[in-house]
């Protein structure tokens, strides 16, 4: 038996093949597949392009797959499913497929346990508790708007208003101040000196407001390249406490975890991590796992959905082997 | 001699007509007149239509008008001026419209004097020093995204996402939780209960992100509706404290003052003006005016351009006289 394995995320979308003894045999990586931020066709492109890839690598035609586990954020209807799952069948993939969340895929990428908790923290920011491979509990996620309290998006978004305040002089001087200025001197020039107004931030109004609000996420790495700065610490303990609270949040104290964390602040900066997870329960500290995405999840949700039981031996061999795939992926690239 | 003044806001735009000694003859009133936020066809008939009125109520000939005072927030080409302007000379008017900042016809609504600072706190905020009746130095006024600090916006942003995090169990409980589910009754419900989420998130979610970001200024009086709830005052607090630094940022330690103060939060709220002025320099506190609009600074610049000297005669004249318009227009309505 064979399994087809997808992770669409916002960025990019990852597809591995693999055997019922959890054995990866092909891998392959596209642009973003996630039908809400790259749109239906965009989205359904990259699955097959990632799946294609994955298929060609393991030699194996598109028929044989038995089963196919899609993990993406979000739901989508009945309706939206259609034009997603065309083009994958116009591959000659006959299996009908299995939706997983993004969250329950990462939270697998990290353990083969199937109870704990997973804290995704990338642009957005979420924790959710789940049992018996069911998300129970999801504690914010909310967006940029109305949360995502920690997020890659908070953090720059306070480096950002930070960085204004102090260059206007209505806020504490910082050193994000000259790092934001350095980032910024890439943007198009906007219009000058209007009406009392310092040249620097007409330019940052302009440019910032011709995009999407989440890209301001891209400054976050200054808060971190600022380190020992007062104000860019104080955004960085700000982020861990939000962290802790909403990992608090999703808390069941009967269930010790494990804590699996994803996601692309936590990736490059695990500390946060461990942080966060210290603050919200001590005892969760040694729990806690760093995964990088949520294919290795979404490979193990394909084979539980084979029927296959995952213990450690499958999880450590899908690991393993992906992670062999994956640089051989890297190497030839 | 013969003078119109518009004050084109966001949300209404204001017209008077006045005689060289300030007696104001005419008021009229019509819908949102700034080009950016209502287009330029809708601004621009908001424009003629307050215009019409006031000239109507004083039984003036639009021909008649020697001078046109036109404020309003921002700055247009000289190409964006045509489609504006076009609809004014169709009424008849044949004066060239002089364009004021927003900021300038605030100030000169509270002051006959020609230096000193407004501070302007609507859904945006922002300090301004004026000097010799121009704008020298700028503060905040960056928009929703990236600064009005302390302003409605800011101040419903943070009740919002408070509430939410209350109601998640990721932040401290407050009264503001209930006063926004209760709010919220009224949106049109969305899909409840998505995987492990409570259906009052997710309706707010849904509701929220389907307006633009601002809308969020509506939630800024549960704020003060709740006083005594340790997080709102918090919010009020983090408000008057941000409006400080930025009046701070603005202030001249050779100009005395006076402080002007507008806009929506200030008009409902005066003790936020005195205690941020208070905060930002305690010599300035008795120097606090508050005002409705730009209207009657508006006027004022439209005299000052055909020549008239204003002193606190003709200032307390144009006060009183279209106090008086406005309360026959108010009372006709």
């Amino acid at each position: 038996m064979t399994a087809l394995a997808i992770d669409a995320g916002g960025t990019s979308t990852r597809a591995v093949v693999l055997a019922a003894d959890g054995s990866c045999l092909g891998y392959g990586r596209s642009g973003g597949g996630n039908p809400i931020s790259s749109g239906i066709g965009l989205a359904a492109a990259s699955l097959t392009a990632s799946a294609s890839a994955a298929l060609l690598m393991a030699d194996l035609p598109p028929r044989e797959v038995d089963t196919l586990v899609i993990a993406m954020a979000g739901e989508l209807n009945e309706d939206e499913r259609e034009p997603y799952e065309a083009p994958m069948r116009d591959l000659g993939l006959t299996a009908t497929p299995v939706y997983a969340s993004d969250a329950a895929a990462m939270f697998f990428s990290g353990t083969w346990v199937d109870s704990g908790y997973v804290l995704i923290v990338g642009t957005g920011a979420a924790a959710v508790r789940i049992e018996a491979g069911e998300e129970r509990r999801a504690v914010d996620g909310l967006g940029w708007l109305l949360g995502d309290a920690g997020s890659g998006f908070w953090i720059g978004h306070q480096v950002v208003r930070a960085a204004l305040a102090a260059i206007e002089g209505r806020g504490p001087a910082t050193a994000l101040a000259d790092l934001l200025t350095l980032e910024l001197a890439g943007e198009p020039a906007g219009a000058n000196g209007q009406r009392g107004r310092s040249s620097g931030t007409a330019l940052a109004i302009e440019a910032f407001y011709r995009q999407r609000p989440v890209e301001l996420a891209r400054f976050a790495p200054l808060a971190f390249l600022a380190r020992g700065d007062r104000v860019a610490d104080d955004i960085v303990t700000g982020a861990v406490e939000s962290l802790a609270a909403t990992l608090t949040a999703a808390l069941d104290p009967g269930l010790a975890g494990p804590v699996v964390c994803g996601g692309g602040v936590l990736t490059h900066h695990p500390e946060l991590a461990r942080q966060a997870v210290s603050l919200a329960s001590p005892a969760l500290r040694e729990r806690v796992r760093i995964v990088p995405d949520g294919l290795a999840g979404a490979a193990q949700l394909a084979l539980r959905s084979l029927g296959v039981g995952v213990d450690p031996e499958v999880f450590s061999r899908i690991a393993a082997s992906l992670g062999a795939l994956r640089q051989d992926v890297t190497a030839a690239g």
